[in-house]
């Protein structure tokens, strides 16, 4: 492939391309992918004060993936992975893992000392939290019927 | 003891009283002393479409203590504790467990099927951690260093 390019600034569409994107993978609600496209905007109108900062990963055909992550109120620099999503275009190409890998770089830079990520126990899930645990992110517990009766909610998080 | 009342409706002078309350136990921080009295104050201006839910104890000496709770957004009914706390003049006497298994019963009526609670994992939390186990929550996990060095975020729930 191509290599994609990385950026951090947004951009004006990019509140359709990520609803693109999030409804594309599949295994988003569409609340969650609701919750997508309204931090993107209000990152767009708030500017750094919304606390929201992210990595596009611009490809050939659009956007092929992004993060989005930020501080934590009330911690210590903690830091938190929202989003990390990746179009079933690009997929299996190793561009989450890229994505992943410069988002913890991005976020260090920012003086970020721990980041915690959270996602579905899910089957969908799986490729995602295999790929937290490769990136050193350890596997801290298990929130058992979190989202619904046989979805639970499995929390990630490493020193950066 | 007086035996305390219980209420759910809320009076305006509970900001400040919560206010008060929350300092004197003198466990939580400044920022989160703000923010049990912004969702008092947002529950009183917005009503139930704020989310929240309460339940304050009235004793002899004005409020004994509260909890306050409600629905977690993209889950299927499941409930999150935000807050119990009960003033240092009440601690000791059972207030805590009287408060948290009404809370859990009043979840319940309003048709919860789980309750989520995250704490820390200092010390001074460590009756929270013990009141949670012994009304069947569950230590789910346990995100390490969480808050900052050695204050993680202990994480419970349980079914309704």
């Amino acid at each position: 492939m191509t290599a994609p390019k990385f950026r951090s600034q947004l951009q004006p569409d990019d509140p359709e391309a990520v609803r693109e994107l999030v409804t594309a993978t599949g295994v988003f609600s569409g609340t969650e992918v609701g919750w997508a496209v309204e931090i993107v905007e209000t990152a767009i109108e708030r500017g750094q004060s919304a606390g929201y900062h992210f990595l596009f990963a611009d490809g050939p055909n659009g956007l092929g993936g992004f993060t989005c992550f930020g501080p934590i109120e009330g911690t210590d620099n903690r830091f938190d992975l929202y989003w990390i999503a990746v179009s079933p275009k690009a997929q299996g190409k190793g561009l989450g893992r890229k994505l992943l890998s410069e988002t913890v770089a991005a976020a260090r830079a920012l003086n970020a000392a721990h980041m915690f990520i959270d996602t579905s126990t899910r089957n969908d899930y799986a490729a995602a939290r295999k790929l937290y645990e490769a990136l050193g992110f350890a596997h801290m517990g298990t929130l058992v019927d979190f989202y619904s009766d046989g979805d639970g909610k499995a929390l990630f998080g490493r020193k950066l």
